[in-house]
């Protein structure tokens, strides 16, 4: 297996309100979403999707246990104050936020917003990083 | 908020049994794990780390309520065989398989294995996607 992963997807109760909640963040899906009943988003070297949860529970062969399964998503940005910007772009898109900006531990600056259907995002300025024009990144 | 996601953190109950699961698989750490106690993995344009899923439940300012949670991942492959050959090799590494290969509805194959933590990975071959020579994908 090679060291890559292609797709996250993020199951979701109510599709169009997703979609919607990414789109008032500036995120645009690659595919016809009513015509597929999905939505692809192109991202740098990957592509997250949203989808019905039930149904991904299903194509997933697991048991649907409700709440959050361990998984948390990060996106960096160039400085604290992208954060902020991120988080507070967030927030009045609909998202709760778990936690505000604020120094880490670890030298870098973060904070969380929590999507519509619960799935947090950490937001991040990690100086130990390096972000790509294209927006990929690399340890 | 950019169109991008830049880590995706697996929680894991015990950090050295999932970094031997994936070292398995060919995976190798960029960093030094011991020393972070954290595992990150460099991808096409992403990073994935494995961390301890209590710590990152409280980072992620969410509770845990154990099982899976509505987030699946994939990973692409460019033919039929390659997607049986890494659910071999994962099941070999310990993974359980979820669903075997077979042919899906949007004209594709795929399988599922589900990692010790219990995260799913669904192994895909779509060839309506395309996999550049860095494993980078894109619709």
């Amino acid at each position: 297996m090679e060291q890559r992963l292609s797709l996250v997807t993020l199951g979701v109760a109510d599709l169009e309100r997703a979609v919607a909640f990414y789109a008032a963040l500036g995120w645009e899906p690659g595919n016809d979403v009513a015509a597929q009943d999905v939505a692809f988003f192109q991202g740098p070297g990957m592509i997250v999707a949203l989808w019905h949860r039930d149904e991904l529970a299903t194509d997933s062969a697991v048991a649907d246990t409700g709440g959050w399964g361990g998984i948390t998503l990060a996106h960096n940005v160039g400085s604290p104050e992208e954060v902020d910007a991120v988080l507070a772009d967030a927030e009045r898109a609909g998202a709760t936020i778990g936690r505000p900006g604020a120094a880490t531990d670890w030298g870098g600056y973060s904070g969380v917003f929590i999507d519509p259907d619960g799935h947090p995002w950490e937001v991040a300025h990690n100086p130990f990083w390096t972000i790509a024009k294209d927006g990929g990144i690399s340890l």
